[in-house]
């Protein structure tokens, strides 16, 4: 058959276009920093043996079975107590990772139409996950200057536009490394609610800082406006794929039942194994430094090259915690137009562009600082360095002799 | 928040009333045949301890990484290598479940009002998969006389609706335990590809089949016009949530970006463990047919008890493989008025009229084999046959002495 009957949906972008930069980027003399992966250093691989085999050993049938929708049912009151403000096991919903906890809200919130409002940039993630309900974004801006998210100005368009959420990630933000200071989070509280625009607060990496914990929650503030969607991804491992939504007891019901309809459950022993895990006496006291520690010095490593190498006019951010930094190239540079004689340099990237609702600043770019070794990043840096050098100089002009 | 957006999905069902249902079937002192869930004793514990305790000493740090969204290519391999027909690796889709593997056909072919044809009746879940979509089912009922599917009702139907689709579970189905003939299978595949209708062949049940395996799948006639669904829930463990899509190369890649948007990939570790049981040598000769003994005894045991103590006119059929069967009762019963009176008695199961897309037939009922001992089965089935008895005494006439 030829011409399958698909979905207007699967018109909307060309499922090849990151695929082809992925397979380019994942050359393997290519340095890296495309990637979004964490460190595998940072996987606490002698707790998850132990865990994989007394779990097998203890209750190996119940690891083996369906498990609740809602999730295995310790490893909700785990995260439940893990959270700064008051929140109810009952509320912990179980996902295949913090993406699935995407696409639920996606399913549960977004008419064909709907909008949506998002940070800018935002998680690629999301807005794949989101535009698959077909929505119309607008996206909520930060002020070049301050580096603040304008909720003036999210408080002026959704009195325009009534859109059914506002997605945020507040804290080391996929893809810019930013985080929202405390009292912004506490403004930002007040308005979503002030406007009854719910809140989908994503902070699938609050537990990679490196020097002092991002402040609270936006969700702290005004708990029953916002949905928080959390990852096991980052602090643990990603390869059992758990996240979750905590969310208010009115919503609950129907996360839960896209839940079902997505895939019954997530993993029984992965959810057993992790909670086994989290709930080993002194485990995270000696792991979260550990993780935190390295990726610091990822980070520092990164921060360091880019100071040595980079031109007077490319500029960029310096992250308190995650795995990412955001960098801009001097005015008339186009990141993904550069992206070809970066990688014949050896070195790959994220475009920022493609972490835009619309409008892009084609001169950002997303580097990964997570899977590179120091001497790769030093390295790395160098080589992107001097491919932004060779596309400032006018291509010089041809004289005749 | 009192009032959350929500989308007009989510107010086509009451996402409470089968959770309630269960509930009220899972109370200890019952004997349920409602469950869904295969039986535990069939679940190789000792291959997946060691499994496990391979992979994480193997590369532990690739078991706990991000997979890629196709899948571990050692698995696809495996399994494009067990069907009955050319696959290539390259065509398999490794989802979280069949039941992923739903929700991603319904997301890449359903628009909001799209018509999709079912079988009538058919697996709940896949009407719960596809509803998030938004479409207009019809259906397609098995001829009462013969049990053959009406493939010619098809031809008149889908030439009138122009379904995007049609779903099927071809082998002991989900919840009547049905199975297509060959021939009749044949001539399906040769239906649909002349109408240009995609056939949704979901064969999760496939392997426990209990004296002679089920003719080959409707997707081998004509591969091009097919995608097949199958499962590793039923003949491993459903704990692993692993199951997989099998497609023709110009759908691949939308499935593959909806797969990418809804969990990034299936549980990297879980993957691994699964791909060496497959392939521990002699493993499968061995465990399977002790699965489908055990599959084969239950069943036989209860439709003994249906001999023994239903009523004449309570009819049902004889399963050749999997975990159901289904019961009719007799004119003027309803399974659903009669479910709080069975649970009173102790027995539970799933009235059939959830499985039906429009115009149930609510003397139906479906019963699981799977997860009760013999004795409960007799017990249970004792039970029902009781209550169905006294539904069909007329209530005694008030006299006057």
């Amino acid at each position: 058959m030829k011409d399958w009957p698909l979905a207007t949906r699967t018109g909307r972008s060309d499922p090849t276009v990151l695929h082809t930069i992925f397979k380019l980027t994942e050359q393997p003399h290519i340095i890296s920093f495309a990637g979004g992966l964490p460190a595998p250093e940072s996987f606490p691989v002698e707790p998850f043996v132990a865990a994989y085999d007394k779990v097998m050993r203890d209750d190996p049938r119940a690891a083996l079975q369906y498990a609740p929708s809602e999730g295995y049912a310790p490893l909700r009151q785990w995260i439940a107590q893990s959270l700064p403000w008051n929140v109810s096991p009952e509320q912990v919903l179980v996902t295949t990772g913090a993406q699935q906890a995407l696409d639920l809200v996606g399913k549960v919130f977004i008419d064909e139409g709907s909008r949506v409002a998002v940070q800018t940039p935002t998680y690629l993630g999301a807005l794949q996950a989101f535009a698959a309900y077909g929505p119309t974004f607008y996206s909520v801006p930060h002020d070049p200057a301050t580096g603040d998210l304008q909720i003036d100005l999210l408080e002026r368009e959704q009195l325009r536009h009534n859109a059914r959420f506002f997605y945020l990630m507040p804290s080391f933000q996929n893809p810019t490394g930013q985080t929202m200071p405390a009292q912004q989070r506490e403004q930002l509280a007040k308005t979503c609610h002030a406007l009854g625009l719910p809140l989908i607060e994503d902070n699938a990496y609050v537990e990679l800082w490196f020097d002092q914990p991002p402040p609270p929650p936006v969700s702290s503030h005004y708990p029953d406006s916002c949905l928080y969607l959390g990852s096991l991804s980052k602090m643990l491992a990603p390869g059992l794929r758990l996240g979750f939504i905590v969310a208010p007891t009115t919503v609950y019901p129907h996360l839960l039942q896209a839940k079902q309809a997505a895939d019954l459950n997530s993993s029984s022993i992965n959810q057993r194994v992790v909670c086994e895990v989290l709930n080993t006496p002194g485990f995270l006291d000696t792991h979260l430094p550990r993780v935190r520690q390295f990726y610091k010095a990822q980070c520092q490593a990164m921060l360091a090259a880019l100071q040595k190498y980079m031109p007077d006019n490319v500029t960029w951010n310096t992250p308190r915690g995650g795995m990412f930094l955001w960098v801009r190239l001097p005015e008339g540079l186009d990141s993904g137009a550069l992206l070809p004689k970066a990688i014949e340099n050896g070195v790959a990237y994220v475009p920022g562009a493609s972490c835009y609702s619309a409008a892009p600043d084609v001169r950002t770019m997303r580097l990964s600082f997570a899977t590179s070794t120091i001497e790769q990043i030093d390295t790395g840096i160098a080589a992107l360095a001097q491919t932004i050098k060779a596309a400032l100089v006018p291509p010089a002009t041809q004289t005749s002799v």
